[in-house]
């Protein structure tokens, strides 16, 4: 930790800086500048609380040498984390690149349903995604089928074998999810809902993370962090959009460069969902491509039998058609990109 | 609700459109443009949902004419909300603006706490804040005292007779806190945790909700709007700044524009937090003023007693002194606005 | 254009609406809802300014149904702007992407930079950039070796063939530029510079445009407007990243999503520099891979022959060999996308 | 300056970075820690570039403890500029606050711009503003009267006494505008134009420059810097909203803590811009009370003798009496804030 002085600090102001970090068994360093000082503390910086340091009088900034996260970092853990699923599937690293598609809920015709987890499983996708409990903005929206919606997914995970993701809204629903989901996925808005981030690093299912709207990447990781420090190594993180100052043509702004970020950041997989970040249909091709080539370990999507009748999110839905035409695209390039990790 | 075709849009998706708007009982009329053809509903919107319009073929746009809340509206229901606690405290209107201090979180030395609270109550002020239950950003830092927490600002309470904001984080903790709070405060990243909303919406005691980092106007709305659809209609909204650009020297942006604009939309009470806003002690007095002087029904701020040694934000929280002076300038304020007020 | 009325303006306040609109030769419906009147223009809303509108009394909004931007839209010109260059190189439509690479500044060193220009040249790019007049934010930084800059640049130009892209940062120097650079380029922080738009209008040169941190798509449709308007019809578009709330890790967010999207709503050719973007060497392959799978007619990064020495942003530049291995992975997938466009 | 190696950068690397300081003259002291070294750079930091040396292989992260900027701080001159005008009217320190008021465009009518000006002069306000060059984000937006409406703006002073500001686009039209002008303007959307900011520099009137909408405080101070540093010390800040997310209700947000903060960070006088942030009529009173009681050192804001029919932002403009009854708001609160500086 490097904490910088005002210009106009006193001896006294100085001194007490260096008396709370002695006081808390750290040791220090001062360099005497032209204009400021600045103290250097020496050690593990996690006992220091920068917040308090900062409000010490004389003291203009406080500048961290180390990353809060630890578990999720590679400084600690070099390697790539791969989640392996009991039917084969695996996520991260070099595997090959998954695709999670399915509508955005699970409405009341089951058939709907099994026909686009068919086409999922024809097209080669590894997952079926859709929400029972759904967090809509307005408290008027359709809000999820709940149980009836998992089952409606568990059976459609038995006639097509398809792994199944779905999210999980609230800490008592935890233990109901566990019986039907492969996958448990944290919507966006819940990204530091940190009662339920910890409840879930004490299952033994996979989460899945949406980044927050305006969460950065250290704050997303901090909320990967929180599940895995809880116990649960099998974390993926999902880019979905970030909000912009121009929502006119596309709902948020795809952050593709925190992929690549991410990767270099951290072993865990990470994801992208375009169908979420930019509410619009013609937008998945183009951004789920832009997404595999920059390094993502798969795509999350959205699929329904009858987009202009779907209960939610219908503009950024794919029909069925569209689905098996957009996913051939996909699927030449996932292969590509798979040779060339293989080949490495 | 109005609908923009594209201006290559076919006879045969206009027709599309045009009925699938008659199969949903509503009425539309055709405006024909030189470049472009519109469509205009009559009728009551609820019935649409413009994302799957927008994703009929050959449409461009879809504006909506209605805004999405009701029960929160001035529309609806025009005069202003007052919240009266059963001391006499009263929040809203043209009431005098109240005032909400207290340390970030509880901490495990009571008699600080105590120290807070009575200058709290020897200022005037009307109700001490603190955190049993902590969001924090990342698993290692203090998570807070829960129970032992809620009893200390209970006991704080019975000795000085201030009212107790504190915030609820989960679902399963709502009874607890019932018993031990006077404000249940929902805190600004579980904003649009839905499910937490509504169930705050079948207690009796206020609610209190922080705007998200990232919520639109019309987002916060709506969460309040969950609350108050779900049978609590004592709702108090609070600014506290939303994420911006440049946090080098202020961590939010301070909207207080959402001020006046809140309380034209709708007739709940708004107050602001710019501790939190900014992060930042010496902010405290001019942003609060300002706030104040913009049309906030109150403000919420920290105090410690030992801000050096805070478990969490001691760079925002003022010591007891400088609290002192800073209430000194915010009631002589205060009292002006309250003799405006009085004097309309 | 569509008037919302606030749901107790008068009738009084409803006529005079119409009468405003009446009096600039327009004609209008009114649709009456249950809550809100909502009045319909009829004719071309050019006439019509929104914000007076907005502004009379009992209007609660204003919506346009018609964009502000005509000659760069893709309605009145719907085939593809391909910018032809005397040398035969084409940017735009179905063309073979193209590449712009070279330092962000030109420096005293002209050796280095004909290194640069020769290794350009080898790899197959075809165009050399260079900055000779340097817009940095601090005026203690190096600006620039204008026109000497300017003579390097045509030097090198002369020596490999390449085409010199190079920026304008005034209006009194746009004479010098032309007769020196094949294309001149706007910068970011000049994208709303109008009157140097006017101006680049006029000349007969083509212009590229890069987007403001903080322009939307609109108004960075509007500054092409500007120049097209003006008479000049050869306009790059250039996305370089959004200002957003999370800078640790990459400049600015770069809006991958605004290739498609331009290219739907307009018929220029629109590039990406992942340089300026990210400010992150590392990312210059993954984002500009992800950029030109999206659809981009064009990359544009940097590259010094001593990035460690660089007068600026040797940060986000690739030294001569890290070039080479980049261009080679760019070369495949361009064409890979070539073959692709020439087999639709 | 602080450099941050990576936990895996090996002594070789460490070497090269020391080597490269050591090259330039400066010392540099290695701080081991467990996971991360540190080496901190003894000098005045002005020597070294942050982003070369960030680019440095093994370096994961470069912390300035300086500012950038150095006339416009007071750390180099700690008393604030009160700036001087002929007639008599001061701006900054602890001055009365002042008043700059007029239409967004000076238009052919110079009897309603004159009926502004003998309005705002009988209020008490100083300034008259209006734009004679107007920069407009369509190229179809009236462009202004340019020289004509200087001269309606110079014949407004005459028969008032009032100071006029205006806004210059271009450095050509320097010269002229110093013919008419009190105050040169650079608008926000020039905040960047440096040959502009540099021509400032060398005039002797005083500069008003707009904060860019995505411009940090450091970004806006070195657009200071760059007039100062040129030669003219009389520079007047202007915030006037940032780009949000939520444009639905306010054009911008305006960023009030601004004030505060530019005042401890710099000697220059700060004033706020209510109108063009919020882009609504109903906003200026109590965001421009808030601003004042923040401690601006004055308000700009719109007022125009028919704003239904202005050519420009007429939503954002009070009608005269309107403005009447906002300033006399204002004026009361100046007269509180003057009585309070006077005694401290």
């Amino acid at each position: 930790m490097i904490i910088v002085m005002e210009h106009n600090a006193t001896q006294e102001q100085l001194n007490r800086v260096l008396k709370y970090i002695e006081d808390r068994g750290m040791k220090s360093y001062i360099h005497k500048g032209d204009l400021l000082n600045v103290v250097a503390v020496i050690g593990n910086e996690i006992n220091l609380n920068p917040e308090n340091i900062a409000a010490l009088e004389g003291v203009t900034a406080v500048k961290k040498v180390q990353e809060p996260y630890k578990l999720v970092s590679r400084v600690s853990h070099p390697e790539d984390t791969v989640i392996n699923f009991p039917n084969g599937v695996k996520i991260g690293g070099l595997e090959r690149p998954v695709l999670m598609v399915g509508p955005c809920s699970v409405e009341k015709d089951f058939d709907g349903l099994l026909q686009v987890a068919k086409a999922a499983k024809e097209m080669g996708c590894q997952f079926l995604r859709g929400g029972a409990f759904k967090p809509r903005t307005s408290p008027y929206d359709f809000q999820g089928l709940e149980e009836k919606g998992l089952q409606y997914l568990a059976q459609a995970r038995q006639e097509t074998g398809l792994l199944v993701v779905t999210e999980v809204m609230d800490t008592m629903d935890i233990p109901l999810l566990c019986q039907y989901a492969d996958v448990l996925q944290v919507g966006a808005r819940n990204m530091q809902n940190f009662k339920l981030l910890k409840a879930l690093g004490r299952i033994n299912k996979p989460v899945m993370i949406k980044r927050g709207p305006a969460a950065t990447i250290k704050e997303f990781l901090l909320a990967a962090e929180y599940v895995v420090s809880n116990g649960n190594p099998n974390v993926i993180l999902c880019e979905r959009g970030v909000k912009g100052f121009d929502s006119q043509f596309s709902r948020n702004v795809l952050d593709i460069a925190a992929v690549p970020i991410i990767k270099k950041l951290s072993h865990l997989p990470v994801i992208v969902d375009p169908s979420h970040a930019t509410g619009k249909r013609y937008l998945i091709e183009p951004m789920g491509k832009a997404s595999l080539i920059a390094g993502a370990h798969g795509l999350m999507f959205e699929v329904h039998h009858d987009p202009d009748n779907a209960m939610c999110d219908g503009a950024q839905s794919l029909n069925i058609e569209q689905f098996k035409e957009t996913t051939r695209v996909f699927n030449k390039l996932i292969g590509r990109i798979d040779y060339d990790n293989k080949n490495k």
